[in-house]
């Protein structure tokens, strides 16, 4: 439990100042990657400047992040543009920028959700035995993965992450319950950095690490804000593939699933890679 | 074959004129949905302002585009934006509109592709027999179907396209064969419409038309132009399921294949509904 005086980092993290169209923020060393800031706090910094913007109309449905260029640490601009409110849905732009050049763009779709008919048809991930999980966490891995407690159930990257008796596979899947650390209310940003906390599938598929970058960014939000916040702050289980590695790209899909079978989140994104 | 005198109504649909920031295209009566026009037609033409533009370098490897409004039949002005240009990607944005408002918004990522390592994860989806094909086509259809050759393979429409013994099912999964019709050369710009060409997964999963109308929607393409260019005229393989649909919204994931097992394409969707 955080002291109301102490903002929660990954808060401190995606804060921006500013007037609502055009603001401005600061990377964090806590959501540092190894080059840049994590993709995911990018993501979620750019979806707060549209969260925090006085005309906000909805919950976010669908948010598409482009990674333009590396970022560097320090300051940076974002820029919100809305561009159209309708009677149920509102549509926006959003550009981040550093010294005048656009280094992310994205496109944020916001929604008012009505109760209807209901299904989830895709299946809850088998789990495998909790005894089987390992923390990732460690010398030689960047600094925002100390801002998560992620346990991995599937896809260890040995030697650097090996699961015990995991055997050879091969498909990249990784399956792995994460949360904020320390831990935060769930909410559309918190989720949206969440989808993009699993290896590049590259590291899984080759046990090794090598040159990587998201370079476009997807999630599917499947709950409001109610239903979203109800969660609290438990953590959730993300379970991630691979369909095609091919010429220095490869594409990821990936689900975010309540421990009691709620599917909050789809998401997909395409990577750079080289090897 | 067509004359060369005669273009493909496909390249008639999503035509451009004026200059390469600011150009405009006509709806065409071919492509027209139920209300205004095929969601993947306005995806092709709003990628095509992109392949268009003399600045152009690199293939598409990701497209988004939001559907913000209604299109009416007639008129629209693209305008398009280089983000920036960097050593092996390019980065848009482009916007639909019409009397001056935005109807659709879109970003494209190009990038020059070199070999590496490759693997496709994705098992190629089992295809049963070809008899239980169905050919998508009829009254009460939307007239951009007979832009297509669409057989049916697994995702039957009963009353209105029945698939002969197809046992019930609970999840919302179809597999067809698609090509243009008449036939045309496989490029980015019929491969980005193919992947809006399977009905709405509720009408799948609940056997009936409710009113549905994508919001967002993202390609990734797998393969370069040469690639695609090899594939000919052939009709490939779509396979397409939702994950949840809740309050409004529902989720379609999809892949296309080439007869011989390549996938070239993975693609998302959120879709509204009414129900």
């Amino acid at each position: 439990m955080n002291a109301i005086s102490q903002p929660h980092p990954f808060d401190e993290a995606t804060r921006l100042t500013g007037g609502p169209e055009h603001c401005h923020g600061r990377t964090s060393a806590r959501y540092a990657n190894m080059i840049g800031p994590f993709g995911g706090i990018v993501a979620a910094t750019l979806l707060r400047a549209v969260m925090d913007h006085p005309d906000r109309q909805g919950d976010p449905l669908a948010l598409s992040v482009n990674f333009v260029a590396p970022i560097d640490d320090g300051r940076f601009d974002i820029c919100t543009k809305r561009v159209r409110t309708n009677r149920s849905t509102q549509h926006w732009i959003i550009e981040l920028s550093q010294k005048d050049e656009v280094a992310a763009t994205a496109t944020a779709v916001l929604a008012s959700r009505r109760e209807t008919w209901s299904s989830t048809e895709l299946p809850y991930p088998s789990v495998p035995e909790a005894t089987a999980m390992v923390r990732v966490a460690g010398e030689g891995l960047p600094a925002w993965l100390t801002s998560y407690d992620i346990r991995l159930l599937q896809g260890g990257i040995p030697p650097l992450l090996p699961i015990e008796n995991e055997a050879p596979f091969v498909r990249s899947i990784t399956l792995q319950w994460v949360r904020d650390e320390p831990p935060r209310s769930m909410d559309f940003l918190s989720l949206t950095a969440i989808c993009d906390t699993f290896f590049p599938r590259i590291y899984v598929r080759r046990s090794q690490l090598v040159p990587a970058g998201t370079v476009s960014f997807t999630v599917y939000f499947h709950v409001d804000s109610a239903e979203l916040s109800a969660l609290g702050d438990k953590a959730v289980l993300g379970h991630a593939r691979a369909n095609r590695f091919h010429d220095n790209y490869f594409d990821q899909t990936a689900e975010v699933w309540t421990p009691d079978g709620q599917l909050i989140a789809t998401s997909s994104q395409v990577v750079y890679f080289k090897q």
